[in-house]
């Protein structure tokens, strides 16, 4: 890699802490791109040289969240292709890759599933975790195209995860445990 | 009403009317505003005067759709708030005002939930049925706002009819036989 490319990825990566940073403290509504850019140390127009608009810098983190819930579908104990099966792999999804608060990445998906301005590319995330589950689940039956039932219990598994994410903005609860909770009331509503 | 007004309305639903022909026969994407125009007897310019873009030719049957599976989840003969008591108002709101050949709405609907380059739409779309079937089962159970149990059974409830019309993209089965057998696959799946 060359310095010129070093510190690009350098800069990219001021912008996105600087941006995070404001978006949590003052909401991403209230933040434009010249505060980000004041806090990361670069011009407006340096920062659409990396970045198209405001929304794109939320972005980054996408690829990894999505491989992350895949790869612990993969690594499930419950080898079953039954929505329960799928309850251990999600729960700790939710738990690392979008409520925990460790890395930018993880802080980044929680906030794209809880900005309502940002509801277009929520809703695009959220198909792409079902789409990605459920290929992962054709793939374990050794199939091509996902059928209806494993569309069906990706969806079912995502919406677990993306209902405790609405209820978890309104009350506050953690992610996690709302998450296991909407597991559990899974079984209850399909009795 | 005035006369303008009448002329008005009967100029959208011209519009509307033509485009849709076009989306049918030749795809969304292979149909342009100016050929929507010359088969609606005018000028591109008045297309715009009436719609701000192609897109938006397909979403004035939106509020009607979304009204209609309320008013089927609110008659359904299952008082019941489980998923189960759903299958039987989703499919016939599948047979009715998404599969059916019936009126434009239908056809608008069909269209919207199946073309690839409106999937932000379709997607908007799966969202206020989900909120409105929650917001339905909230009413019903005398609380306000949705909680966990009635978000997650509408999610659900939506995804059966979301995966047919995904299943019944790629198979050309009947949206409403694939919603019922999807209903049938989430007691399966969540045994």
């Amino acid at each position: 890699m060359t310095l010129r490319e070093r510190n690009r990825l350098r800069t990219a990566a001021d912008v996105e802490a600087a941006a995070l940073e404001l978006f949590e403290r003052h909401g991403y509504d209230h933040t434009t791109v010249e505060q980000i850019a004041v806090r990361a140390g670069i011009s407006s127009a340096t920062f659409f040289r990396y970045f198209r608009a405001k929304e794109d810098v939320l972005f980054s983190g996408e690829d990894a969240s999505a491989g992350a819930l895949v790869a612990l579908v993969a690594q499930r104990r419950d080898r079953r292709r039954t929505v329960a099966a799928l309850a251990e792999p999600v729960c700790r999804f939710a738990h690392g890759s979008v409520a925990g608060p460790a890395t930018s990445g993880q802080r980044l998906t929680h906030l794209v599933m809880t900005t309502p301005a940002l509801e277009s590319r929520s809703l695009r995330l959220r198909l792409r975790w079902e789409r990605e589950v459920a290929a992962q689940l054709a793939r374990e039956a050794g199939t091509g195209r996902p059928d209806l039932g494993q569309t069906l219990a990706a969806a079912i598994a995502v919406s677990c995860l993306t209902s405790a994410l609405r209820a978890g903005h309104h009350s506050g609860g953690s992610i996690a445990h709302l998450t296991r909770r909407a597991f559990a009331h899974c079984a209850d509503l399909t009795r």
